[in-house]
């Protein structure tokens, strides 16, 4: 993953308590990466939602020089009960997710930061971060907000995708960027079979009913999408596309512009 | 409302308790009306969620005929904090919503009933109920489904408003709906009041970032959209297909097919 | 159930926000109907606890006229685990009932009103309401209080009612007045079996101990009490003798009289 | 208080492991006495419900036999919010007396005790052990039950008392106790000025609305009831009869019969 | 238990409101004596640990004099799962514990006291008792501290004691100062059998890996040491010692010094 | 940090489902490392605690060989009420801390792995993990067990330092290992002013009573020990001095030997 001088200098873990009073003083924005460990079918390893919301945080930390940004260490437990059939899998109870991120974004209100922004890398969170940065909004009178990376950037996605349009799970998308940020942990040779059926998070001709599917329901191998089709330099193209339009939104300032409720 | 001697016959308050002991038996699917008690400008009760939210049950209930379906009783109350700054506003915490669907549903499975699909008329839960799904159809160990009807009608609200593509609040969409339902309730006199910025539910061409935005500060009438636009025979077109749109889902098995998480 | 021009002004629904500031800036008391969805026996609906809370609070509401008075939307599901092995009811735990009535009283008092009367209509709500509204008071620095509205009106049910002192369960006085309220509703066919042992609510000669007693253990057809003697005409006077009975209690201020702990 | 060679028996904390395993086995009942630690005036302890259950749970316990019977240690700590102005008080939330009688409860259970009745001295707990014992029952699924010494033995009181037909606060009735059980703990001193409305636990003339009374607003002494009328002789049969009044209910199997809800 | 005139004026429970409105007003320190109600061999009563808590709090107000001091109940119920299956024992939940503590010391707080020390008396306590502490003292904002009797005299003990350097489980110390102390509940004929492992609750030679071990699993008897040794003198020695240790500590400030966390 | 392609293939978030399925079925230990995010003065990352507890764990899983290994993800916030004034900091709630170890470790539970043994590397988490392991072993019937890295190593860490006994806080330890394992994230320049008072976690002539001490009332530089006197030789030491001593508790059988409570 990125490391070098300049991202350290981004990372909340790696700043010391006075750098940290000092960026909060210059109204600096905490960026939250939040994932899941999860299976990611046979080739992925099982923190890619969580390293890909890390890598993406501390690319778009860089590109939105000189926006002061820290970036806060990764929560790398999520909603994930879906998964849980296949092993290898860690969830929280949406109760104690809802504990977690209270107990860590107040901790940051209270360092003197006043503007958060969740960055999030798992379908499965999406809903429930919605709902939570309502409550969470209420609970600490404070500017929340959140995103997902593949959100952020689904025009980069679908231009630079082949076999699909967003984002799915351990697809040509997830496998293509874990090739650009942490090759050295992709499981090439089981690539060949790493083929799953298309599912859309966000798909226009979805059914309206929403209910829970148990992921190895509708794919047993555990991926969707066609990881055959990945490469690091789409992966690569992926990463820096979606940093770019996250650090666009920050420039515009992501709490003026928004998807409300009605 | 819809009320005579059939829809009469689909509500779980309305019936004796032999009477509900023998749908459950026939694996009758229960309804679960939800809706928000919140301000809808100077024109609309603050009861339209829930009141537009049951009348769709209603008349799915008739329309799916002759599935056995029953009607609960709606739930009143849901997420409406960003209304409160309007005052005549009623709102639930997460927490709340959580428990309290957790024993209704609860107690309606171990009445006997096995299917059980939430019907949600506020745009301010949608996101909640997904997560809470989630969480009860783990909790239950049930089959637990949710939709909103304006989600389930969206084809034909585009082909029946004019000034706009789909639900927004207290709008041409919810005021035909009241007009056609309860017109004795329509303050007529202030729909020339009743207009506002086009806030959608689901934007296409919104920010991808989701923060919580008090009401007040886009819409300071309370509404979105344009209720001038209203009448009742509009609003009859579109409960009636809301409704049928909701029985098709359900003579199709909405638990069969439906948007997964990944 | 009561509803004309009259009664829709003083329903919480009904009314627009507007309408609700002013009448919290005229201090309208809240009453907040309170009853279950449950078991009634073969010839009533499981409504019938909720359905006669908010009857009578809608009449008191006219009766107590020009004391400005606002009725919000039943709730309707109370603490009926006595009553689960019937089928065909709801219940809540303990706690959640505590959540429900604090999220919605606290709305209440934040929509401006200052005085919130619980009115109850299930006798297994009574001892819980008593504890709730103590601790709500103490939480929310509130003014409430709570009153079932058989107990406001024990006197004229008293003197009404021909085979029992005052109410049971799906007896002579609920049937009465459920043939009062919503005859439709009611199975007429089924009331000749309509009788169950005589189950005091607060009998005077009752043991000291205090247990909870599954009620088809003492009431196998879910009746206490003996149908048979309702007429309708007995329901009207029950009704409007419990509303007066509250109106009256109103206009002499409940909260400045009332039953103390010690 | 009552602390003899048969007494010591009869406690809980006073007896072994082997001894606790011997009466479970015989199918011992499980007396659990519970008061509140409050302000009693300035004659009597603070501590006065709490001894006073506990000194009935002792005697009740000789009183029976052979009936096998333990008395669990006092809780002293009840609902006492209401006198929180007067200073010496302490007080529990309900949700945090729900889960301590959870925990003890529960464990009495899994030392192999199979009934428990809980035996309360305290007015302001009342409502909310009914309400709690409905929960426990169906939590625990066990054979749980509450009654007051004061409401078991009120046929004794009304009998024994002079200024007042049943024990409200600091009166002639707790102070004669008092004088009875632990009478270098009564200030006789302050007896004289001891006097303060009257102020019934269950009054029949009673309004029917319930509300939270802050005690100091009625009773600016913390006194209801005349405790210069108090004599250790008139304690001494109150305590002895409500003894034996649970004593005989104690024979008559409390779980057998029983005040039901509807 | 020591019970005399002079203890009788230290005790919460028998102290009126006005004396304990006055005790505040001085500022007193508030001891919270707390225990545990679970078995100890075949010769020690269940309550042991919350008795010699209680006693030593007693003692120490009376030698601590004329610091004002005031002794709470004794909290008779702790952390005693690994103790249950012997039976006789009672346990609660952390977070019950948690929720109980709380409540008592915000009362004490409300009653105007400013400073609240914990003396626990039993070992399984102790680890929870030091969390909850630091998690109290940020949720009350207040003075609190906690300490195990056994450990502010823990060299008196180490100087008594003869077959072993601290107190363990119904052991030559805890056996002693139950003969002291309360004679009349030690089962004498029971001591010759009182005999198990030594486990130390500190011990320098410990594993530093810590688990929850069963008491059964270690020591069948329920003892830990060797109860043979005990006599009422050594008793007396160590009672003494440790409420002498306890007052030298309350005079120095117990809340100027500290064991810190880093 | 220690990344290579043996520790690799010992971190769950690197290895697929698959993987991580065969390493549960050989019946591997998880190992759970835990620390905080907190300042520690100006010259060490706010990361430290949990970046020693990752490390140690990826050493001793290589040192551990050929027993069969898995290190979670490491937990980055704790209890850290007491440095929050110096900023930079974060902290949970005891209770969020309990529902984060619940859900994650049955999580690793429901993965089929059986053995979790958390390592620690924050002082002021010692005493609340070992009351949670209390807990989550009877709320998950699991074998559970915690350490602090340098309480495995205490040994190594007295032989090995030259200006303190045991690890401190910013101090001679940490930074020697800060040095040793992330020397690009130390600020030398500052080790010159990082001196505080001896602090002990565990001293032995500490006060019996324990108190929450805020951090910066007695080490206002946020620093106790001397952080001079590090190198990153010492701190390689320690690191493979704690590694190795946790290895071998490993291999003794972490949960046959062990600290009880009594």
């Amino acid at each position: 993953m990125l490391e070098n001088n300049m991202t350290r200098e981004k990372l909340w873990s790696n700043l010391t308590a006075p750098q940290l009073r000092e960026l909060a003083e210059s109204d600096a924005t905490v960026l939250l990466p939040i994932g899941s460990t999860e299976q990611h079918g046979g080739h992925l390893p099982t923190g890619v939602d969580y390293f890909l919301a890390d890598e993406v945080c501390r690319r778009t930390a860089l590109l939105a020089d000189p926006l002061p940004i820290v970036v806060a260490p990764p929560i790398w437990c999520g909603l994930a009960e879906h998964h849980m059939p296949f092993g290898g899998t860690l969830t929280l109870s949406l109760n104690t997710l809802h504990a977690l991120l209270r107990d860590v974004c107040r901790s940051i209100l209270r360092a003197g930061f006043r503007h958060i922004l969740l960055v999030n890398g798992h379908g499965g969170n999406v809903t429930a971060l919605n709902a939570l940065v309502n409550e969470l909004t209420s609970e600490l009178s404070a500017s929340l907000a959140v995103t997902s990376y593949f959100t952020a950037g689904s025009h980069v996605i679908a231009r630079v995708l082949q076999t699909q349009q967003q984002i799915m799970h351990a697809c040509e998308g997830e496998t293509s960027m874990a090739l650009a940020a942490f090759p050295e942990l992709v499981r090439t040779a089981e690539m060949a079979q790493a083929v799953g059926p298309a599912i859309s998070l966000q798909s226009e001709d979805s059914s309206p009913i929403y209910h829970s599917v148990p992921f190895d329901s509708i794919a047993p191998r555990g991926v969707a999408g066609d990881a055959r089709a990945a490469t690091g330099d789409k992966g690569e193209q992926l990463l820096d596309g979606c940093a770019t339009a996250l650090a666009d939104l920050l420039r515009a300032g992501v709490w003026r512009n928004g998807q409300e409720t009605s």
